[in-house]
């Protein structure tokens, strides 16, 4: 029956549309409906976390998580067989994330402790980008991305220079301390001072001594000025990606003669030979 | 009597002219007093709140409480009156403030509770914007407003994700440190993500297991390093906004043969066509 | 006696060299020892404040005391008795600090609780800029000052925007916490507040109902971005004063023919009249 | 034996260039199993200081301990014996860590307390840099390094303004709030300036007064805001940094005439003295 062959593939055709594309009206609805059901799973799983909440309405929890389990299932079924190469979307970082929203509550009836994957679905949280066609934004953030590969060494050996730092002072501030000020081992006190370096400071931990709260001091004046660094990557790698855009904008002419491309913007004339450029 | 009513309208005119302009002597002087008042309204509403000096000088309170309300409902009314189209400043923003900050006293008897509109009046401080005559001032925020607008998308995109990454994070640390530690349900891990990543760390809750130490540490160093990230897009930003204006100033000159007006500051012939440019 | 008097001149004149001069060998020994002796009396003040250590060294420190106050004496009449317009230096900044450090031991037979100036010996540390004879470096500085006294305005609005937030979301959380948690009146929630805002987080006040943990979560992710905008301004306005230092260097040639004086730093011809420059 | 001594240099030729090399195959092994040797030490100090862990297992971690001793001792024997000048090795930065990382187990049988150096392992990390053949990376991190240098003067002025602030807020502290709510002594007072300064704030130290409270709130505000300096010093210097390599990558002409190097990157003819540019 090819008739109904070629009808199975204009279904798969329209599902794909609908999934996949955001363009038609019927796409953006799927979209939107698929985001409100992500959000809706995400506060299930808080809701199921807070133990007075799941004690008064577990039967509703469990039902609604059924109920998001199921329409994650058939929403996993129709984009695999709405895509023509399904391995391809199965492997994808967006296919995994999928997936292991899914089977948490199916695994759970064969093991204990699969709650872990519960919090995956935040990050289907991630679609957000797409769903809400946010090609503009994503421009803005991959701006963003850009800048932030573009410094990549050099944030890899600021975090490397912070840990050896971090290191360092913390097994000094384990040597002055010691086990009464809450200093009960060198791990520990690395982590206090990675606490202070960052300027978080919960003071759970907190040096008793005069010349632990000295290093300690110093430790602070430290964080505070290197959290100059990471900014000051970041920001001259921001200003030098917005004037490469900003270049790009410019650069349309082409000299006929000598064929030199960077002319400013309103030029008429060539700025190498003199010759008359064209618009 | 149209002479009563001309005078009606010249006292109208002189009364708007008083409450909306800052610029006679009279207007200035209602400025000020105004400020002062609101002042004296906001500082009211604090010491109301201090219950033992509350219960002191509680009539007192409740006395210069009723001389606020008065006086705010009367510049109210001087403003309804004195205005051509009361409706524009009644549903204006600050119309709507003025209100609010004007009924609490009289809701008070009719309700319970009211009180959450004082709160109101700390926003009529705004006002002082205006008061001081700060159009210099303005015109430097809104350079300041202006660069944040610009970059509006860039940190939508940056709190979307800090706000995925705590829910990530947070669902971890739950599972990892589980009730006995403070992380008692997910949302409150989530609220302990968002204390250590912004740096704040108050010391409430605090990762007791190694593992949840070592991810804590992550988590403080991804916040240390990640506030770069918005101070990168707003200097950059403002950056941007200074050549903008430093590039306005030098465009005074317009070509009279072609119309061109991007001229550098100093050009005396037209870069496009070759004329002679008008100082 | 025209001599003597001569004479006294050449001493005075001899002295102020001395201590307001910093060139020759013997001002610059006077100025590093002055700057020993601030920090001298600075740690004298902070180890009288350590109760047990004081207990034990009391008389020590009490000679101490005298040593140090008797010097300043000196120090201050010799500055008068050297300078030829005494009350240009007795009311200037320096001057009425130099008074403040040295009177306190002298007020303390007459006053109680006159440690309060003691502080003000801190101050006296202002001097080691001019001692060190930190030429460059408070041309440094005075860039660092200059950075910020042209962004006087703008961070001017920016604390007066933080303080209006802060007394708004405080009396917020104070509505919505209340005493139990410690929000104990809106000044007391308004201090919670800054101390969120601002990410230091001492944890001592915290919120523990759930929609004020929102709201505290709101307000440090809050806290977190506008910390953008301090640092945004600075960095933006020491861009643009390095740029103006830069281009004060490129401005060396001045063209012979019309006088124009800024050219680029490579430019043979005139952008003006297009006469040939000197180099 | 002239054969023997040759080859005796063949083979310490041959141990520098495992050693101090990491071009050839050989070097880049060594290279990365002392990169393996380090993390462990450093590992190893951890567990060791962890009581309960040390007290399970203190023979192997006192195995290993002597073990990693015995392998630094032979490196370190290694590299003096295989470089042509000794002392310039025993006395560079390097080697002075090496021999304290290596000594702590021998001294440990003459002295008590010896553990301090074990700290100093720690500091060995740093060979990853040129472990990895970081010179790119390095490239990258000595631009960060010129940076920091190019603002070192402006950062000392700006941690001196901090120290001096610190002080004088922290004695005003002292004397409004005294001993009661922690502040015991003007160096406490001092710590806790800067704990809050920092925006650290661990809260074990806290104003309890209301004076306290707002002057604490002007400290908050205050650290919030000047960490826009050094953030602004550093940033204003990378974009200087980046432009200036910039400046030198556009540096690849010559004048064949005058030998002038700083051209534009479109130049064709010397700036200085109008001879033709060969490309």
């Amino acid at each position: 029956m090819p008739g109904s062959k070629r009808q199975l593939s204009y279904w798969k055709f329209k599902l794909h549309e609908i999934i996949y594309e955001a363009d038609t009206p019927a796409g953006k609805t799927f979209d939107i409906i698929l985001f409100f059901v992500i959000i809706f799973s995400v506060i299930l799983v808080m809701l199921e976390s807070i133990t007075s909440f799941d004690a008064k309405y577990h039967d509703y929890l469990f039902a609604a998580e059924w109920f998001v389990t199921i329409l994650f299932t058939l929403e996993y079924i129709a984009r695999i067989i709405s895509i023509k190469n399904p391995s391809k979307y199965i492997f994808s970082f967006y296919g995994i994330i999928d997936l292991l929203a899914t089977i948490p509550l199916y695994l759970s009836y064969f093991f204990a402790g699969t709650q872990v994957f519960l919090a995956i679905r935040a990050l289907r949280l991630l679609r957000v980008f797409r769903i809400l066609k946010l090609m503009r934004y994503l421009g803005e953030a991959s701006q963003l991305g850009r800048a932030l590969q573009a410094s990549k060494v050099k944030i890899a050996v600021f975090i490397y220079t912070v840990l050896i730092l971090s290191v360092i002072l913390g097994t000094l501030m384990y040597l002055i301390e010691g086990a009464d000020a809450g200093f009960t081992s060198i791990p520990k006190s690395i982590y206090w001072t990675i606490v202070t370096l960052t300027t978080v400071g919960y003071g759970d931990i907190a040096p008793q001594s005069d010349l632990g709260q000295v290093i300690a001091a110093v430790i602070m004046i430290l964080g505070y000025g290197i959290i100059a660094v990471p900014t000051g990557i970041v920001t001259s790698e921001f200003t030098r990606q917005a004037s490469l855009d900003k270049k790009v904008h410019s650069n349309t002419q082409v000299c006929p003669h000598c064929l030199e491309e960077n002319h400013l913007e309103h030029s008429h004339f060539c700025h190498k030979c003199g010759s008359l450029l064209n618009e």
